[in-house]
């Protein structure tokens, strides 16, 4: 019997267990562990094939591994600076706003250059008060603080904030004071025409990378000493108390705070901080983007590793900004799903939405579909037709749509042929011909599809019938339409997705 | 000359030249820092008096420091376990959500209560779906998330965590996924018909000081460790890799992550790692609070220091709950504003909103407060015209009325007698008062204060004048209008406000 210690796959035995994928481990629907590790873990026997391990341990419990998925890299976070590219001097990565809307390939470029870069500048955004926050919305949600949902950047007559004035700013992290600090900030212009104003970026963690390398010791202190960050009006008294730079328990960088205005620094600060700060702080100059903001640019960037300055400007001229703040973990998550292939997307719609109940049926929506896909591959079917019986309810899973036919195949039309597309939209329409031209059809029906022939229409009429056998598609939407009636068993195997995912990786559009 | 060394203040010249707060380095309004600290200051000059350090540096820069702010201690942050009291069992912190709503002191000890204990239990706050968020509204911001501003705990057909579903839920936080975590967690019973369900919650700072002082081992791993926390569906795939236990740099414990669902363990965790946590997990059994939500109950909570548990519950009877997340950092400020004295809140008032342009005039809304009282103080007034005369324009600093004279009255109504309140509900009175019955006032206004005057109704009528004339506070108005006339002189010395601060401790009431 194997002990306690690393098997012979590189990994622990512990880790083996907690990693069971059965339905008794994991909620078939959620994903999430069912199980505690509550004790230590005993190996009794290692099967290995070419695609699979099988693990039985001591207690008989048995897992079966896929040897891609244990082979697999484990993902990081994406905070600390080994996922950055850090950078001293750096073009200014931009993109339209339109480009940004329309194109999913774009949109992951921008989301990309934030999560690697620090910053992304969108170009055209509507100058219309309020259009910051529906940029926040494209990728994640805005963070409301003290300031509001949105605040307004220009100058007042009562500013409780340097930023309100038209004094230059130093470079700096935006709410120090905040605890969690708004990892994101997007600053949209609608008007500037004072002189002046100029936009500068610092990236705080090549900074700080530089420290380390250039002044151990200055860098030890600053990610070694707390400091006193606070802001204070008649309605709000913000304290967070963290250094100046943030490091993991491996020592990376993940969040640099660094603010003049608001910092307070505590008195047992002496000569060693001050001089670490200094250094700090002489380094910043040196590692700059600057550019001048034109209405309708936002800047959209990284506040716990961007630091941002303004040059004073005139107040002659007029100078608006709206800016929000909103956090990255949302944008990563949008960025992890436009990387999606399709394939993956499918998955995760399987996995997700499709573990939802199947109205009236005895399977659930994700089943259903996998044993009309089963049925299709165990006649030997073409693979587009696999696909499409595989696909054929996806519009179930893309919104809460009446028509789930032709929302299916219009979902689908962005990555497959109409060879699939095409039975997915008409397999409704297949139903009603089968029941108008096919004796005994109606008969054979769940209950469930009988009361959904009603709101679909009922059977077709001669002419419908006729009209719809005309198409060239129309063989085709009735194969699948069988595959479809037969695939509610809840007593059939049912295959997992990974099944079709060569399939469908060769149907898919380039 | 004294050098870069501590001065004998304790302090180093580094932390007295970057906390001067003279009108040259701090911005009169906001308070935020106008200079950055080059080189090292060095000092000229040290003379001390019994209530002031004046401090002369070899630039010839000088700095006055008052004594009791130089001997305060530096405040600390919220988050982590040195400003808590951490606890094995406890009684459940509850208050009625009216007393809540109604009463500063319930109110500042329930947000204590959260901050302290970790936790709260609001009673009574109404069953209508959406109630949550109002009662996140009281101290702060909702944190939006993928599961929406709001989300619903009840069984569903579909679920995609398990926590929509009824089996029993191990203690965790929430979301540990998410980087920045949300700090506060709301749950709000709506119905509660279903048998079993009970909470339990865990004091997790507790838990691992309690690890650390017996396990240190364990401690250091899972503070070290850091473990990929993961969260997947069809439009969301959120990832953190964070310590199970975080601590500052000083190693206070700052934070709790730990959920068994989500959590993904590294294929470098072995044996060690493994020991560790199911070492911490055995002591989260021993430290709960238990209690049944019951409709109209609304838990509050920190997800960042207490888990949170469930026990399975019959599906019979329904179940529903409302959450959303919130920021500890807002609550914390909203706690820190109740706890200012009156004196202190007046003083925010007049660095904040008092410092506003006052209309048409050539001195802020505070100046001309601070010459008004000041031309009391001249004039050897009894401490309560001092303190109408200082205060009288607040009405403009509370809300955008229109009738800032009753407002300001009504205001200043929570904590000082009428011979303070009347003279300012009257001042405006008194003005229409001498424009009917002194020859030559009118004349004497400012232009604003004519333009005003329309708004305010024009001079009085004869019989108006006769009635204002006999109420018990007219001459004290009539006084304190005159100063409030003269004290808009751009030249004029605008003292302090802390030169007001005991005459006002003073006056208000117990």
């Amino acid at each position: 019997m194997l002990g306690l210690v690393q098997t012979s796959l590189g990994v622990s035995a512990e880790w083996l267990r907690d990693n069971c994928r059965c339905a008794e481990c994991r909620d078939a629907v959620s994903g999430q562990k069912l199980f505690d590790l509550a004790d230590s873990p005993a190996i009794a026997e290692i099967a290995e094939s070419a695609a699979e391990v099988t693990v039985v341990f001591a207690d008989g419990h048995r897992s079966v591994f896929d040897r891609a998925w244990l082979a697999a890299p484990a993902p990081l976070g994406h905070r600390d600076e080994s996922s950055k590219d850090l950078w001293t001097r750096t073009d200014v990565v931009s993109a339209s706003w339109l480009a940004y809307l329309d194109d999913d390939a774009e949109r992951l470029r921008c989301l990309d250059s934030v999560l690697r870069n620090g910053f992304v500048l969108l170009r055209g955004v509507p100058t219309r008060p309020g259009a910051v926050l529906e940029v926040a919305e494209t990728f994640g949600f805005v963070r409301e603080t003290n300031y509001g949902r949105l605040f307004d950047v220009h100058v007042v007559d009562s500013p409780n904030n340097l930023a309100f004035t038209s004094k230059p700013i130093t470079p700096h992290t935006d709410n120090p004071y905040r605890d969690p600090v708004p990892t994101l900030q997007l600053l949209h212009c609608l008007e500037n025409a004072a002189a002046g104003g100029e936009t500068t970026l610092v990236d705080g963690f090549a900074v700080a990378a530089r420290l380390r390398a250039e002044d151990p010791e200055a860098f030890a202190v600053l990610t070694q000493t707390p400091v006193t960050f606070s802001f204070a009006d008649a309605t709000t008294f913000l304290s967070a108390f963290r250094p100046i730079i943030d490091v993991d328990p491996a020592g990376r960088i993940r969040e640099v705070r660094i603010n003049n205005r608001s910092m307070q620094p505590g008195r047992e600060h002496g000569p060693e901080f001050y001089r670490a700060y200094r250094a700090f702080r002489a380094l910043l100059t040196e590692s700059q983007a600057a550019f001048r903001l034109e209405p309708g640019d936002c800047l959209l960037f990284d506040n716990t590793r961007i630091l941002h300055a303004r040059t004073g400007f005139e107040t002659s001229g007029s100078r608006h900004l709206q800016g929000c703040y909103a956090d990255i973990d949302a944008l990563a998550s949008s960025a992890a799903v436009l990387r999606r292939t399709p394939v993956a997307e499918l998955a995760a719609m399987f996995t997700g939405p499709g573990a939802a109940a199947y109205l009236g049926e005895p399977v659930t929506q994700a089943q259903h579909m996998l044993l009309a896909g089963a049925a299709a591959l165990h006649a030997q079917a073409p693979d587009h037709l696999v696909a499409a019986a595989l696909l054929h309810d996806i519009g179930h899973l893309v919104a809460d749509e009446q028509h789930h036919d032709t929302a299916g195949a219009r979902f689908l039309a962005r990555w497959f042929p109409p060879a699939v597309t095409e039975p997915v939209r008409l397999h409704v329409a297949a139903k009603r011909y089968l029941c108008a031209t096919e004796p005994g059809y109606f008969e054979s029906l769940s209950q469930a599809s009988v009361r959904t022939l009603g709101f679909q229409g009922g059977p077709m009429s001669e002419v419908e019938a006729a009209e719809f056998a005309a198409g060239p598609y129309a063989e085709d939407a009735v194969t699948v339409r069988r595959w479809d009636e037969a695939a509610k068993d809840p007593e059939a195997t049912v295959p997992g997705f990974s099944l079709f995912a060569p399939l469908l990786e060769r149907l898919v559009r380039p």
